[in-house]
């Protein structure tokens, strides 16, 4: 009987070779060696479930459905700082299809935004393996002044966004993003 | 069919009357009252499952189980600042039972404190009525004092912690004890 874990995964995969690795293992072996290195504390949010039926006499769930997230995929805590972010990709070479992203997660990353923590998107472009550190506040600025788009060319990213360099370990090391991220945002404090 | 949700609570509990209310429903209808108003972002992480048996045709889950949880049941954001608590009731009027907060809880709270998050942990003494704002650092201080304890006596909750009075409408409102904790921390920096 194969088991598949939802919202966590097994210390197994740590000692996986990178062959059929999917970007989401990448970013959660990333996300393992953070936290065990103390550099910074993320997890990734299991998927609620509704539950229909229980076997209470063997603790068995034999009747539940998977019910739609309200929220991003991860968050966690760095400096003291909370971060939140959604993890995406596309076969495509020009452009990022909006509607990969679903509207609970934009609002979410609004939120978020709201209460001042840092959220991003990281989006992989599978076929060029790029991937772009894209800070929410800049990507929602775009949907602004761009009401109707369906899509967000590759040149945003290009002219707007981070990119991350995959590494062997951690695999997609988007912290440093981050701290580049803060100490602009301290310059500019300064400069205030 | 009775139905309940894992990790999310619908709507229809604000308007719940709160004859029956758990102290987690009380804590999960404030957060709600948060959320809603803006006021903080946080949410209940959903208890994580592992899936043996799909049912694909009709995207039913027809065998899983729970799995332990490695975090704490509540994170979010308030003001940029990471948060992160457990929420725990005892019957005792004299102490806090330690068997009460599991291993793994302590673990995650300790690693929230190392990334300089907010990590604590809301206690209500049910037969007492009263419910305590513990921040994870007092407590830690109090067990490294005390490594041999199995219960923590009421006065060091009466000495050390803040407390939370019930209200109407945020019912337990945490948020007022972390404008205190900030406030308190910012007037230590100043000193320094």
């Amino acid at each position: 009987m194969q088991k598949f874990n939802v919202g966590s995964f097994s210390k197994s995969s740590l000692t996986h070779s990178n062959r059929g690795m999917s970007f989401e293992d990448d970013i959660n072996l990333t996300n393992e060696y953070y936290n065990f290195n103390k550099i910074a504390l993320v997890y990734k949010k299991p998927t609620p479930i509704s539950v229909s039926k229980m076997d209470y006499t063997n603790n068995i769930i034999t009747n539940a459905r998977f019910i739609k997230k309200s929220t991003t995929d991860y968050n966690g805590v760095y400096k003291g700082y909370y971060i939140d972010f959604e993890v995406k990709e596309t076969a495509n070479e020009n452009y990022f299809p909006l509607n990969n992203l679903k509207d609970h997660q934009m609002v979410h990353l609004d939120s978020v935004l709201f209460h001042k923590g840092i959220a991003f998107i990281i989006i992989k472009f599978t076929s060029l393996n790029k991937i772009y550190f894209v800070l929410y506040e800049d990507f929602k600025e775009y949907l602004i002044n761009n009401t109707n788009a369906s899509y967000v060319p590759i040149d945003f990213f290009e002219n707007n966004c981070l990119i991350i360099k995959e590494k062997y370990t951690p695999r997609i090391d988007y912290i440093e993003c981050i701290d580049i991220i803060l100490s602009r945002k301290r310059d500019y404090e300064k400069v205030k």
